[in-house]
């Protein structure tokens, strides 16, 4: 199974993808799209969409994380960051893919057991997980790896707990 | 020349489409384009992009305008309304369609000559220049029509501005 992790974002969209097998978790691929700031807005949601559709029909995507758009960013980047999670989301429901929201204090509290947990904490918590010896760079690729990892973690969870009521 | 306007919003997104001719500017279509709040988000962007381009298609638009995503807007609205107009931007953009965004604050510059005019005062500007006996409903339906209309005078000062300076 693999799952798609996604940090939103116009100038940086940073994306992580995973794969979980019986035998655990690994990384498949890691990066970031960037857009040109000096571009007309429809233009970079036009190459955003572009090259997220390409990722998830590369990666045969099976299931994907996004994370909700910060609320303490400033109202200019809201609407950019907005802009970019929207055609995110369309990209990836019209693969016909269903996509999960997460905070970003929900991603730290899955990974690390702790909501407030510092950037680093995560990327320790995911290294480990994925047999990584450092973190992928820049932070955004690195947070949409984190994002696809929680996903992988809560849909385990999930199933888990699907069984013990049903046990 | 067949011209849209938009005025973005995640549970209603304003349309209208007006026709420039050299013997003037009339109402083509006006509607909402409705989501569910009970649905996913995904499931409603993705309603949003199929009705937009099927419009779009249906109407030969040849030019667009959208509203900018308020700033007096509270953060979570900013967010849903920021994703919409991301997804309007790239439908318009995936037909090859130019768009230009205005504030609402230009819209009501270039409709009334006063860019604090209040909603009635731009929609009996809108409602003379296209002939039509009341406003469009609803409120959503009327600013994309005026957001289109302003575009329609944008673009014919912007040409005259062009011939002047040429001459």
């Amino acid at each position: 199974m693999f799952v798609l992790g996604i940090d939103p974002g116009l100038t940086r969209m940073g994306y992580g993808v995973v794969e979980k097998s019986p035998s655990g978790i690994r990384a498949v691929a890691v990066g970031v799209i960037r857009t040109d700031k000096d571009s007309r807005i429809s233009e970079r949601l036009l190459e955003l969409h572009r090259d997220l559709t390409a990722i998830i029909e590369e990666h045969h995507i099976d299931a994907a994380a996004i994370e909700q758009v910060f609320s303490n960013l400033n109202r200019a980047t809201i609407t950019g960051t907005g802009r970019a999670s929207g055609v995110a989301m369309l990209a990836i429901a019209q693969a016909g893919i269903p996509v999960v929201e997460y905070t970003p204090s929900a991603v730290k509290m899955a990974l690390t057991g702790y909501g407030a947990a510092d950037k680093q904490q995560v990327q320790r918590v995911v290294q480990m997980r994925l047999g990584l010896e450092a973190a992928p760079k820049p932070a955004d690729a690195a947070d949409a790896l984190a994002i696809a990892v929680c996903h992988v973690q809560a849909a385990g969870l999930q199933i888990r707990l699907d069984k013990a009521a049903s046990a």
